[in-house]
C-alpha cells in the first residue's frame, strides 16, 4: 500500500504535517502502508503558506498508483482549484484510490476534481460559506467527516483527529490507540477565550 | 524578535510543525515575532524521523542571535546529544534568548547544553527514566512544563500545546485564543483503546 500526501505552493503546514506524523507512525511501526510520499507537480522544493520548504518525494508524471491520497489545505488552493493538471491528477489517482482524504480548505481542490459530488463535506470553519455556494455538495459543520470512501476534515489540526480516525476504519481501535500513545496524542482540553462559542464558529464546536 | 526553530536529521516531524504552524500564525497574522526560521548546521536537505525533507532557512554559521528557540525530539536526537558544533550552537543561543522550549526529546539536546541545570523538565513518556538517570534535572511527569525562561513538552504533540501556551505567557490569553481559533485547534477527547491507562503511561494521562 502506498499513501500519498499532495503538495503544492501555500499549503498550510500542520494540514499535511498533522496526518503524515499519523499515517508514517502506522506505517513504520504498526504494519501500515509500506510507503508514505509527498507528491507535487515537479519535484522543485515547494514553499508553504508559513515559509516552510519541503522537497517532494514524488512528481506527477513519476508518481505510481496511490491507494490512498491526502490533500491539505491553505491559501494555496485558491490558485491550485484553478491548476488543470493537479486537478486532473486528484481526479485521476482518486479513481484508483480506496480512500481520498483532504483537511481544512483541501476540500475545495476534492470539490474542484468533482469528488465531492452529492457528498457530505466539510472544511475550515471560516470556508463553511464559500464551500456550500459552490453547489453539488452537502456542507456539514463537523470536525471530521466520513462519506464512503471521502473524508473531509474541518481547519487546520482536525486533519489529526482524520487520521487517527481514517486509521481506526482501517486497522482497528487498537492500531489506533498505539499511534495515539506513540505520539501522545492526549491534548489539552484548554481553550483560550470564548471563539469556540462565537457565531462564526462550526456548530460541533457551539454544541459543546 | 526572531523565533528560530532547530532542525537536524532524525528529528520527529510533529514535534517541528506542531508549534511552527502555532508560532508562525502568530507571526504573520497576530503581531507575533517578524521572523520565523528553521536552522540547521548547513543548509541542506534535512531528512526527518519518518522521510519528510525540509529545506533549511539558515544555516548556524548565519544564525542572526535568536529571541526564540525551540528544540524538536525525535530519534535523531540520540546521536546530535554527540554533535559538539550543534550543541554548542543551542547553548550559546539560549545565553541570549528570551525563552528555550523544547518537545519530546529535544529536552535531552537542552541537558546536553546545560539549560536544563537544576531545573523541572519534561520529555515523551518512553524516555522519562533515560533522562532522569542523567541526572541534575527533576523530571516531572506533565504534559507541558515551565521553569523560567525554559519550557519543555512531552511528547510529539504536546509541542502544539506547549506553543499555545508560550503564547499566553507572551501575547496574552487573547492572542493565543485567536490561534486556537485560527488553527481551529480544538481537538477531538476521543481515546482509542486504553493505553493512556497503562503503567507506562506519564501521571497526568493517567490522573484523568
Amino acid at each position: 500500500m502506498t499513501f500519498g500526501f499532495l503538495i503544492f505552493p501555500g499549503l498550510e503546514e500542520l494540514d499535511l504535517v498533522g496526518p503524515w506524523e499519523m499515517i508514517s507512525m502506522w506505517s513504520k511501526h504498526l504494519q501500515g502502508p509500506e510507503t508514505c510520499l509527498t507528491v507535487a507537480q515537479t519535484r522543485d522544493p515547494v514553499i508553504c503558506a508559513k515559509g516552510l520548504s519541503i522537497n517532494p518525494s514524488a512528481a506527477f508524471s513519476g508518481c505510481p498508483q496511490l491507494d490512498y491520497l491526502l490533500v491539505p489545505g491553505g491559501q494555496g488552493t485558491r490558485e491550485q482549484v484553478n491548476n488543470d493538471v493537479l486537478i486532473r491528477f486528484v481526479a485521476e489517482q482518486a479513481r484508483g484510490c480506496r480512500a481520498t482524504l483532504s483537511v481544512c480548505t483541501g476540500s475545495f481542490i476534492l470539490h474542484r476534481a468533482g469528488l465531492l459530488a452529492g457528498r457530505r463535506a466539510t472544511t475550515h470553519w471560516s470556508s463553511l460559506a464559500r464551500l456550500a455556494e459552490l453547489g453539488g455538495v452537502e456542507v456539514v459543520q463537523e470536525r471530521v467527516v466520513r462519506d464512503g470512501n471521502v473524508w473531509t476534515a474541518a481547519g487546520v489540526s482536525a486533519g489529526i483527529d482524520l487520521a487517527l480516525a481514517f486509521i481506526e476504519s482501517v486497522a482497528g481501535e487498537t492500531v489506533a490507540g498505539k499511534v495515539q500513545f506513540g505520539t501522545e496524542y492526549f491534548p489539552s482540553s484548554r481553550r483560550y477565550g470564548d471563539l469556540h462559542q462565537s457565531p462564526q464558529a462550526p456548530a460541533y464546536l457551539r454544541r459543546c
